[in-house]
């Protein structure tokens, strides 16, 4: 065992996950693994809650409240009271709600900022929102680097900014405090997508301002496959909060069936239909993975997971025309590590056929999300000799990797 | 064994399914019962797929096929092409999706026509897109049996009609061919939620013209707690289907990572973000349980099981104060019996506490949904014997029955 493993305050947390062997998972980013808990607790609940209690167990195992436990679990991760958080829907359909809701507070602006190359769906969304709105708002699209002075060039004209905390590709992430500071200064609203730092380093979002937010289960929280969404809503706009998009489910009295809508108290409100029962089980698992689990010390590990990757890197695979997508600066960067070849597709095929997983992001990028839930240490070293084996062989270069499957 | 019984076409499909011992499940409709394959499959998912492959299975075990393989079992049961067919999200949201895009196919058009007593959700739904859209659209809420003059009345400035096809609380079931075409007979557009048909009577959409539908999968199609919705889009107006509500999984190419939506081909457009896939498993098992059983014969025995119980009501119970809230007239209900009781609360739950399993719908509806899937004839008489006996001896009258509970 290396001296950092030896040291690493986190190294319990390993045994809460079930990995298969041989594999060294890089890709805590796309699907956290499967919890030891997950298993068992479904299997339970599908044979003796749905099985045995049937419509009964929406009362008698408080499939009800579900919702409001995985809300609860959510709170010290995004630093958030969990009255302000929902669970429901996919990120997608959360975005669309927070969205639609933020620029209608903001009535008399009409420009939306989104990154550039954000994450696809949440360039859609806002195309979606403005289309249906027909308002007239402009969706301005502008590279990260530049989000400060583009937010501060709108000025009033700003209504809303989307922004990916930390990019889906690059791993590149923003100042939060800072960038939703600037959007603040001019009257504008932030809509924070946490897809990808959620679970893997501390959020703030109350202390820091945030207006709204919304997030993945499935990735660094460990909910499972298209586990539930979250969103996060400041309690100063809960009251103005109309995401057009509305359902009995966040209704203040479900079981009323009242025929006119009365939002329910707090984030709440934002819930729509009736949640999928077994992947919210899912989540919830996931979320206890991270119970008693410090974040700064998760932020801290993760730091030194991906700075020793790029440093191995460096070190050992230079010649072999690799570039850097995630910066350097730890303040800039999220948890993972994205390196850029030309060849990256076939590379990642070679590294998954060694049980090194990662994954690839059209057109070049190598993605690694290195969870310090899980991983060792010595596990990146040990990933970078697989790479640097499949580099100094040409391993990579064979038709078996050659061919793009459809999901990757 | 009853004659009915033992000429029962449908006796073998009871097999498929884990009831537990000592209970009549009368709340089909409700929450379907779990079917036996479901614990297994599931079982595989979580320990296999998502634990040995991560995020492999995507691919390996076909993830992100799952669902248009829900959308193919979907096809027959709707009368619809499965390229018609999306699987996505739930009701609620898909109500919101067609709705949006229905309103926006006929932009000159003021009103929309809502039941009376619909489910609220779609209530909610309805007042939530006219909001957002923001265009002074009008939400007429007309009483059921009055639909057909209303839609005349309404005319040219009819835009769409969202109607539920079956009502949940009555059972009362509409003409699904009739009401579609006196809507397009004025040059109106429907919407039909078939969340109490879909799955315990044959559905023909393409065939009576039905524009837009959405229908629920925990229901008569067993799919589990908060099983994924599904949606149809006539095929016609898939090129026009502009929902607002737009994510990557309803791109052409999610994986390109494309940053303008180009929607896909036919009504997979309607979807949005990740599905739940632990979920949308548990919708597969639940449709594979209406695998080779024939709609008709199902219905037949549906009509039956419901008219037996009524005309037991009539025999037995008459001197205790019930009335029927579904009509006697096979055509115009579903699946489903309500009786009306001014004490259908406590009666209710006497009926829970003796194994007997319905639910109550406010402020006095005791309803039975009959699954001709899983019940035998006999299990009618055997209810109603129970039920007789609670009201000849008032056990009823009892404070364990007497307090809501938070959900029934």
């Amino acid at each position: 065992m290396t001296t950092a493993d030896a040291n690493d305050s986190l190294a319990w947390v390993r045994n809460r996950f079930s990995l298969p062997k041989g594999v060294i998972y890089l890709d805590a980013n796309s699907l956290g693994p499967l919890p030891r808990s997950t298993a068992p607790r479904i299997a339970t609940a599908v044979r003796q809650e749905w099985g045995d209690s049937l419509i009964g167990a929406w009362n008698d195992h408080d499939w009800i409240n579900l919702p409001r436990r995985a809300a609860r679990a959510l709170g010290p991760l995004l630093g958030a009271d969990s009255d302000d958080i929902a669970v429901a829907d996919s990120t997608t359909v959360n975005l669309f709600k927070c969205l639609t809701a933020a620029l209608r507070l903001r009535p008399d602006r009409e420009v939306v900022v989104v990154e550039q190359d954000t994450f696809p769906t949440d360039a859609y969304v806002a195309a979606g929102v403005v289309d249906v709105l027909g308002r007239g708002h402009i969706v301005q699209r502008v590279p990260a680097s530049d989000m400060a002075d583009e937010i501060s060039a709108a000025g009033a004209r700003l209504a809303a900014v989307v922004l990916s905390h930390v990019d889906y590709r690059s791993g590149r992430r923003h100042d939060l405090a800072g960038v939703t500071a600037a959007a603040h200064a001019v009257g504008a609203l932030t809509v924070w997508d946490l897809a990808h730092s959620a679970g893997v380093m501390p959020l703030h979002l109350e202390r820091d301002g945030v207006d709204f937010a919304v997030g993945c289960g499935y990735k660094w929280l460990n909910g499972g496959p298209g586990a539930p969404s979250f969103l996060y809503v400041a309690q100063a706009h809960q009251e103005q909060f109309h995401p057009g998009l509305v359902g009995w489910m966040g209704h203040a009295e479900p079981f009323d069936f009242d025929s006119e809508y009365q939002p329910a108290r707090g984030a709440a409100r934002a819930m729509v239909g009736t949640p999928p029962i077994l992947s919210l089980i899912g989540l919830i698992e996931g979320l206890a993975s991270l119970d008693g689990v410090d974040l700064d010390t998760v932020r801290r590990k993760s730091v030194k997971l991906t700075e020793s990757m790029m440093d191995l890197v460096d070190a050992r695979l230079a010649r072999y025309g690799f570039g850097l997508a995630t910066p350097r600066d730890p303040e800039c960067r999220g948890g993972q590590v994205s390196l850029v070849h030309p060849d990256a597709y076939a590379i990642c095929q070679a590294l998954i056929a060694r049980g090194v997983i990662g994954d690839f992001r059209t057109p070049d990028i190598l993605r690694f999300g290195l969870s310090p839930l899980f991983l060792r240490h010595s596990d990146i070293p040990a990933a970078i000799d697989v790479l640097h084996d499949i580099m100094a062989t040409r391993a990579w270069d064979h038709p078996d990797f050659s061919t793009k499957a459809a999901v990757t």
